[in-house]
This record gives C-alpha cells, structure tokens and sequence, in this order.
C-alpha cells in the first residue's frame, strides 16, 4: 500500500466530508482534512467553510443574486489560499463579500516583532511558520436603513522550525454599523451576541462588548465604527475545544443577528438625503479599515497578501464632503451621538 | 509710545502688506509679520498666502464657482491655524481643497521619535517646539479627461525649550494622477516643473522626479498614485534664502503646469464606462492618502489636528469593485502599464 491509498482508507472509515455544503472544496486536501479530523486546524477550516456556505444562502435568499465564487491559491499552492465570495452591485446588497482563508506560511521578521509587542513569547534566533484559519466578512447594503455587518473568526497556531515555541489562539467578533438609529434593531444584534457569549462564561459578552466599543475607535474623528458587538483577540485556555466551541456559537450567531433587520428594511423608502448620509457614513468605513484594521494591516505586512481579498471589505461607493455636519437633532446627528458615547443595549 | 504703535511705526516705513492679494487675514498678526519681514517664517507665510490666492484664482476662472473660506484657528489660538478652500460638487470641480496651516506648537513624543528616525538630532531629554508654514492641495476635478493634480511646500522650523537645538528644513512637491494618458500632457506637465527646478541646480529635477515616483508608490498594489512630478524633504542648505528661491519657483510652477490641463480637457465627452474608471482610480488615491501619505500620518499623530483640513484631499466619490482589471490594450489598460513602470518623460 502507498502512503496515498492508506489515507484514502481511512478517509472512507472515518466516513467523507460532504463538500456540497461548501461553495467550494476546502483549501487543504480532502484526504488531509479526513484522516485529521480531531486536529483543530481541520475542526476550524471545516467550520468556516460551512459558516461560509450558510451566510451566503442566507443572503442570497434576501437578494434574489448569486454569489460570485472565486477559489485562489497564494503565489506558492503550498502555502494554501482562500475562498472570496462576492455579491456585488445585486439588488439588496451594494457590496457583499464573504472570504475565508487557509494558510501555512513563514512568518516575517515584521509580523514576528508585531506579535511579541502583543506578549507572544518568540525567541529571536529562530525562524517561526504560522497557520492561519479564518473567516471575514462586510456586508454593505444598498438601503441606508439596512446597517453593514461585519464578522471575523480566526483560528492561529505558530511553531518554530524545530518545531518547538508552539502558540495557537482564536480570534474575531461581529459588529454592527447602522446609518440610522433604530434602538430596538440594536438591541436585537446584541442579545442574539450574547446569547451566544453567555453559555460560555458570563463575563464573555460585557468583556468582548467593550473590548469592539474600544476597537473600532476611530481616533481621529472622536468616534466608534458602529454601535459595537463582540470583539476578541489572543483567545487561548488549556482546552483549546472549549474555545472552539465558544468560537463556533458566535460563527452561528451571525444569520439569526443580522438576517432579520435585513428583512425588516430592505425595502424601506429612501430619500435622496439619505443614500447622500449611507455614503459619507461608507466613507469613515473606509478610514477605519485603511487606518486602523488589525486584520487589513496584517494583510498589508503579509508579503504576497491576495489585496483583493483583503479590501473587499471596502464598500462600492463612498463619498467625503468638507466639514459635513448632521443637522442636531435630526436623525443623522442621532447616531453620530452613539457613536461619539457607546452605549450599553441590554 | 507703547509696543503696539512702535511696531505699527515699523510697518508703515516698510510698506504694508496688501492683504488684497489673499484669501484671507493670515494667521500670524499683521503687525508681527511687517516687523519681521525677512523671517524665513514670514517669507514663507506670505508666499502660500499669495500661492493660495493665485491658484484659487486659476480654479474659478476655469469653474464659474467661488472657494468657500474657512479661516481656522487651533484649539489654542496660540498655537496657530490655517485657511481651507473648499471648492465642492461645481461645474468643472467635484472636490477643490487649497489649504494653508501655519502653527507653533509643541513636538509630541511620537513625531519627536519619527523626526528622530529621520536623522534629526533631537536629545532625548529636551521638549521641542515646531513652526510649520505649509500649503497643500488636492484638486479632483469633474471630468475624467483631466487630470487630479496635489502639491505641498512646507516649511519647518524647530527647536528646544531653551531655544538651542535649533532645526529648519524644506519639503514639497507637485504631482499628477490622470486618468488616461495623454504622453503630451504629461510631457507638458514635467516640462514646466523641470524649467522651475533646472536654473537651481541640474540635479534637481532627475533627482526629485526619482523621488516621486518612490514615494508614490502603493506597495500592496505594486503600482504607484499617479505619473509623477517632483518631491523633496529636508531640503537644507548653509543659505535658507537659496532653498527659498527655489520653493518658491516650484510652488509657481503649479498654475502653468496644470491649468492648460483643465482648459484642454474640461469639456471632453465622457462615457460611463469613464467616469466609473474614474471612481475606481479614486478609490486607489484613497488608499494611497490614508495608508501612506506623509503628510495625512503627521495629521493623525498631531493631537488636536484638524482633521477635515487633512482629509479634504480626499475625493467626494470613490469606487471599490473586486477584482477590477482592465482589458488589456484598452485605455484603462495603458495608464495603469505606465503606473507600474513609471517613465522618464523628458
């Protein structure tokens, strides 16, 4: 028996993975993921991948398009690739995108010297490889009353070349950027968030809330991203299935937070002045992410980083105008309000 | 006689300045700049005033419409202010910024390291204060036939609280992004620049053309901003007054070189397909602006900096689609060929 027919008997014994619930095969070999299946670097990739599918048939329920599927491979196949899935310029979503991806590469010395800023303990005579796991997605609206959602979950593990120093933590958060304000829409996001948090420990959802509100501060204008969500970062325990698990529920938690105020707005009436607001409103989107987004940074340092992927959170359009202000008092000027002074939802 | 009627005494012998010439009062006291005409902080003041009200001038006549002006002062008043022209959503221009700043202030820590980094001698143990006198534009016109033109002369003065450690330099540039390349005009466009540096010296316009295109240059995109120009910091010299001369033929060069641009093109027939080119090149200046640009990063780290004095060179529509390219041979095509290698026009 060769090495290649052996793993494909114990595939078939440990029963086949059923890639039709993807919008592609996984990056990594079907024959790796089957003969692995307890390794949590197959657990994440297969949740993200199955993550991947049921947020885009979510979406192309409420949009009536498909998405556009684009499986790619970094420069070196070796050193994996990703699946984009975009939905562009359709008829409930200006710009949807949904990437997952897989990857085993070298560390550079940049990265390197950034992650033991954030208390990784990493000699500095060796040479480290990282896998990374994740699953980004922003979802821009063509209706200003249909706020952008974001989320990302992310699975790390990192080793040097003996094969020592090893270091694994999970990552993400979901949050929120309405246009307008509708209190009870946000208190909805949020309870679906914790509910999802609280099972797990009951200081997840109040931790992770403030750690997004501090996040996706925007130093420069005084004021937040959104109305926040979960966020967290260096996740790590001595189970690491625990975290897992933790992880998985806020992955599932995105549908049935998001979904729903979809539906409620997608055919909301809209003014001019409105659509006018929704894209200077995408124009600080555009800032945080350029300027401040750990993720889009870690894109730019990553030599050979696939930067369609990476912007793909950037909405269609934006808009700046000089010195915009809301009018106080208007409904513009009331979200600006929360987002200058976040806010407790539930 | 008081100190207030000695120093009007002293401006009257020297002639005053005939504010006529500007867009507004400037923003050192009138008074302080007729006693200390041969200041380098006064030349330079008075020179991006006039410069300022030159170029404005230039602008309206091509656009029927009028600069809004917004005479600002910092927190503290003390510390200085500047004058933004705003020219927004009007015939010729979609987003004009012509933007004076002429502030004192205290060096914070962070830009005390970046200065440091870039081979000032600052000792560790001494508070600085800086002077800056700049002006900085970017003009984003309407029709995708012309060309966004961005320049910025500045002028540094700095030193410690014990007025030792004394530093002044020079810094600017004056660079081009069309949309569609027309070789003759940017032909033209370097022509003018080069006869503004060639009588200071031969090196000048190879040199700082090579800059340019370095500086310019988007690293995750591989391509740089635009087709190039000149750019220069820390220009010094034993004799200030000669590097004055020469900001000073650069900053005058601005008009001839980009104006005859606007005339030309300001009226050509536009396609959809254009404009939406257009928007997609937006996006990139975008990208360019907020992740790179010097000038936009000692924004963000100058506390209490005015933010949408800084960000005014963005434009008011910008465009992300995934996975753009354009077809090859197309016009498209032949601008971003010369933004991956750039050439030598002259």
């Amino acid at each position: 028996f060769s090495t290649q027919s052996e793993s494909l008997l114990a595939a078939q014994k440990m029963g086949n993975i059923d890639t039709s619930h993807f919008m592609a095969e996984p990056i990594t070999d079907l024959n790796k993921l089957e003969v692995n299946p307890d390794d949590m670097k197959t657990k994440m990739e297969l949740l993200i991948m199955r993550i991947q599918k049921e947020f885009c048939e979510a979406l192309e329920q409420e949009d009536g398009g498909k998405f556009l599927i684009d499986r790619w491979s970094r420069h070196d196949p070796k050193e994996g690739g990703g699946i984009s899935c975009v939905l562009q310029d359709s008829a409930t979503f200006e710009k949807a995108g949904v990437n997952i991806t897989v990857m085993t590469a070298p560390l550079s010395k940049q990265l390197q010297a950034s992650m033991r800023a954030r208390g990784k303990e990493l000699p500095e005579d060796k040479q480290f490889t990282f896998f990374a796991a994740g699953i980004s997605s922003v979802i821009h609206p063509r209706n200003p009353h249909v706020p952008t959602i974001h989320f990302n979950y992310r699975y790390f593990e990192m080793q040097d070349e003996d094969g020592n120093n090893k270091h694994w933590w999970f990552g993400g958060g979901t949050d929120l950027t309405p246009y307008y304000l509708v209190e009870e829409d946000v208190r909805h996001f949020h309870s679906v968030l914790k509910s999802a948090c609280d099972p797990h420990h009951p200081d997840y959802y109040p931790n992770y809330k403030k750690w997004c509100d501090d996040y996706f501060f925007v130093k420069f204008r005084g004021e937040r991203r959104g109305v926040g969500g979960i966020f967290f970062d260096d996740l790590e325990a001595n189970d690491s299935s625990k975290v897992y698990a933790f992880v998985k529920d806020c992955a599932e938690a995105v549908v049935p937070s998001y979904i729903p105020l979809v539906k409620k707005h997608k055919n909301d009436p809209v003014s001019d002045a409105e659509r006018r607001w929704q894209l200077l409103r995408r124009g600080r989107y555009v800032e945080f992410n350029l300027v401040y987004d750990r993720g889009t940074k870690f894109g730019f340092a990553t030599p050979n980083a696939r930067i369609e992927s990476i912007l793909m959170s950037l909405p269609l359009h934006a808009r700046w105008e000089y010195m915009h202000q809301p009018e106080p008092g208007s409904p513009e000027y009331k979200i600006t309000e929360v987002l200058k002074n976040p806010k407790d939802w539930i």
